[in-house]
């Protein structure tokens, strides 16, 4: 059963800033990086009835693959060093798809 | 440019409820039949960072499709007639791929 992953969120950086490019970079290198994720995207969240800006969004192909990314080391480290400091808010969603 | 158009939803219905079946499926069959609707999925929000439990997602091929469902008559009547009433919190997010 896949696991759709994504978080949207807002960066402290301004729009267009070297900072901002450099988050979304390093980002998708250190997370596409790490086994198990699939699908890796980063969108703009463009909807004026949210204030947070990008999305990632990634793929799981199970709960054992989503609880090893969240405890993979490369990710814990990204989250310390660069995710903490650098989103000024951000909202996780993950999804399954169909009612059944 | 594919603009993807999501809302994550927690209804006023009970989890499992045929209320609950009912809006899931009136939604999938009035909105898959707008023009311009495509990729239409419904999925379950499974995260317990948030307690919102469905999301919509479509995708539209631009700007003027996105538009054009959201005057669509059928897609107001289904605002007015189901959505408001049923729908206890929720929040649109659109996506456009690629930090572009």
């Amino acid at each position: 059963m896949t696991i759709q992953h994504t978080v949207v969120f807002r960066l402290a950086h301004p729009a267009g800033s070297a900072a901002e490019a450099d988050f979304l970079e390093v980002a998708r290198q250190t997370l596409t990086a790490i086994p198990g994720v699939s699908a890796f995207t980063v969108s703009r969240q463009v909807s004026p009835k949210s204030d947070l800006a990008w999305q990632f969004s990634m793929e799981f192909a199970d709960q054992a693959a989503y609880d090893a990314y969240n405890v993979h080391p490369a990710h814990v480290d990204f989250v310390e060093s660069r995710w903490t400091s650098e989103v000024a808010a951000f909202q996780e969603y993950d999804f399954v798809v169909g009612p059944a």
